[in-house]
């Protein structure tokens, strides 16, 4: 969290949250957009030619895995596809449910319907407590600090782990199917840390994109903003430095009530902007720009915005302008441009609503929630090394922050003692896929830490593309690491058979 | 739990738990007082002679690690040695406290203090939450359901692991000192436990008489009482056929009042048997047996009762009748006598009290709150291939019984799934050590599993003999133990400082 994002409020009411936190919170909305962009849309126009079927079921999970005073449970729920299974021990790939609806995962995570067959695979996605429609305490859920209580990442694996169990016990011919956990973003994380925390439960994992590192003393905070201008730098002439010059730009402009009124016109927003929004307007753009980052896809995809193939370089297009000309409305009025090409690509968006980037919903203040508790990312900028304006990593400030909203503290190191940090050597069986254009790769490991633990990168690839359908544009990166992630699987289960305990 | 063993109560003080549980619950009891044997009473006669110097500290740790809600602290106790610790990153051999105060354990743990300079390691002995002065809410943490939540195996990893890393941050010299965790009992599974969970933070772990594998489904719930058994019948002629055949001689004299008075008289107990008393007398006298199975060491030893060395072969010399002719009252003359050997070999005791065969104290009851939660540990007997009267396994009774004292309900499969099972094969740098003559090794792991998890069984070991001092009656195979549990430990540091990682 960068300190500047921050506002001061008191206490809101929960279901208020969501407009301030998207204002106001980079990096918490960053991840989370992340999140919402590949899954807050329709599916991809890929994913539309494919016709999917899967069976919605519930189970009834603890509430609280680690403590038996609650002894209450709630539905959790899975779907479940076995028309390519092979009932006869083939193995289960198993999606670690990130903070959304399941079945937009289910929906969008193309690699694994594409890979059935050729395992004889059962797909299961499993569904995040606190999201969609896995809710411990039903509409009470969100209501308080009381019944957030239990929305952490242990209790969520610890759900995944006793689910994987009474499948394996209950439906015929799967007790000695091994399972693959398979997950992107903080469900990549979750798959890894599956692994790691119950290997008797999986016999590995593939965690793409998965920003296990993203912790504070683990990477530089900076990184993840130097990738996102990176990808903009490499995309088009002048393209991230006519971006760093823009905040100054706009701090020119609106310096007056006329500049103000014309920014306003010129980007059509829905709502002309007051002086007491450039803040938020600025973190709008920010998050533009991160958003496109993590979306730089090879082909035409319908995500939160329609986009074009490679967007970024569809954005540079208008931001090509000779830094040292350039004036400041031209250079805005580039700006403008390059913006409507993320949110209005279709030409059907009548005006641009800075109030979001990504449809609100309730995961998401889960999701802050969880950055609140565990989740501490730092990310920070300099507006050296990136095309950002300076802000430093303020913990104190993000503390306080959690606590006026929710009434906890962050427990910054927690992560790097619960999940290893650096020093996770002694596990087996993970791969890691990043994108080399994702800045999520920031905090992904990206170099192998021995044979079973290894790392695959996808110099062209965005924000887990290696979890989308085979697509005929796809890099022959990404086809590559599919192939090697399939390989892995394959050896994975043939290990998992030699070592089964008789019985 | 077998389920004779059960009375039913309705809720009782907590204060008058200990008593009914001391009466009625054998296998918590067996393997509570297993651990009260070893550090109820005094130091052990070889210990007396060794003069130890530990500092005592208090570390500020979390009472919920799992939970943001409370976010409350408590001072959990730790006791550090370090006169011969190599200040350059020599390593750290850290205790994984039991259910009991640490400076037993501190005091009884002779072979770490017996290979600190050999290593020049630092001596760290942590108390486990809720036990010792490590109490969570003070004088409140036992008085309801409400303040036990926070007693689990997890939450006490979760404090082993913040502690260490707490010491490497701060202790000048620790930053890279590999840690290895030691235990014994329950303390070994906590040290196999905390390897398996938190391989980041311990490099290996010497499990000794570790049970991991005494849960549901994992061994047969009767090997316990046939090891029991086993010890007797190679200790004397007849002592166990005459010890199987006391239960009936029991019955048929106390059919009378006056069987009653004699048997009362012939134990010299302190309050006189009622009819009603007679499942505790045999509970007692059963517990009885248990013990010295688990402290049949090969020397003189002052533990709870100061016994003879080998003590269970001066036993059997009061159980050596010919039992095709010995009558009832022979027979439970016999037995008389050789319960004195356990409880007044130094003839100081006035009258026997079948109330206890351990101190009670505040650990019992934590001890029972586990069991009746996570600690599910099937003990059955048969009377055929055992010495004891037949009695099943059976949760149900077992988990009414827990609901009634503590308003909980154990889970029984929560131990298999969180730490594995039998299936541990992907962990490493564990060492399993149990003796022969335990009854806890039918719970524990007796086979390699691979290279780096391995067993070391000691035949002539009773529980946990590797971890005492060095002593001249020592049998050979617990000395090899101990060298070989060295070797490991050397293994484990060199690989440790290859694998670590810069800075």
């Amino acid at each position: 969290m960068r300190s500047g994002g921050f506002v001061s409020v008191s206490r809101p009411a929960l279901t208020s949250i969501v407009l301030i936190l998207s204002l106001y919170c980079f990096h918490v909305l960053a991840l989370k957009s992340q999140l919402l962009t590949r899954h807050g849309g329709v599916t991809d126009l890929n994913a539309q030619d494919t016709v999917i079927n899967y069976e919605t079921w519930y189970f009834d999970q603890k509430i609280d895995h680690f403590g038996f005073l609650e002894d209450g449970t709630f539905k959790q729920r899975y779907l479940v596809n076995n028309e390519h299974w092979d009932q006869k021990g083939g193995p289960i790939l198993f999606y670690t449910g990130n903070e959304g609806d399941i079945t937009w995962f289910c929906n969008n995570t193309g690699f694994m319907w594409d890979v059935a067959e050729e395992l004889g695979a059962m797909l299961v996605f499993a569904e995040h407590r606190y999201y969609g429609e896995s809710l411990p305490f039903g509409q009470d859920s969100y209501s308080d600090a009381k019944h957030l209580n239990y929305l952490t990442s242990e209790q969520a694996l610890a759900d995944f782990s006793v689910l994987i169990r009474e499948l394996k016990r209950t439906v015929l011919g799967a007790q000695k199917s091994p399972v693959i956990a398979i997950g992107g973003s903080y469900g990549g994380m979750l798959s890894a840390w599956l692994r790691m925390k119950y290997p008797n439960v999986v016999v590995g994992a593939l965690a793409a994109s998965a920003p296990i590192w993203q912790f504070p003393d683990m990477v530089p905070c900076g990184d993840f903003y130097k990738i996102v201008t990176q990808d903009f730098a490499r995309s088009g002439l002048n393209c991230d430095v006519n971006i760093r010059r823009s905040w100054k730009a706009i701090d020119n402009i609106t310096a007056t009530d006329d500049g103000l009124q014309w920014l306003s016109g010129e980007f059509s927003l829905c709502s002309p902007l007051k002086k007491t929004d450039l803040d938020g307007f600025k973190a709008w753009l920010q998050e533009t720009w991160v958003n496109l980052a993590m979306v730089d896809y090879p082909y035409e995809a319908n995500f939160l915005q329609p986009l074009p193939r490679w967007p970024i370089q569809v954005v540079c297009k208008h931001l090509g302008f000779d830094p040292s000309v350039v004036s400041d409305y031209q250079l805005l009025g580039g700006i403008s441009e390059a913006a409507r090409v993320y949110y209005n690509y279709t030409g059907n968006c009548p005006c641009l609503n800075t109030s979001s980037t990504a449809t609100g919903n309730l995961g998401f203040i889960g999701w802050y929630y969880q950055a609140c508790t565990e989740m501490v990312m730092p990310l920070c900028t300099d507006g050296v090394q990136d095309m950002f304006e300076p802000q430093d990593w303020n913990f104190q400030a993000f503390s306080d922050e959690c606590h006026s909203l929710f009434g906890v503290r962050p427990r910054p190191d927690w992560a790097d003692t619960v999940y290893g940090g650096l020093d996770i050597a002694s596990h087996s069986n993970i791969i890691f896929s990043n994108g080399g254009l994702d800045p999520w790769s920031s905090g992904g490991v990206t170099r192998n830490i021995s044979d079973s633990l290894v790392a695959i990168v996808i110099p062209d690839g965005a924000h887990h593309l290696d979890l989308r359908y085979n697509n005929e544009y796809d890099p022959h990166t990404v086809l590559s690491a599919r192939v090697l992630e399939v390989k892995y699987f394959k050896l994975w289960i043939t290990q998992a058979r030699k070592l089964q305990i008789p019985g």
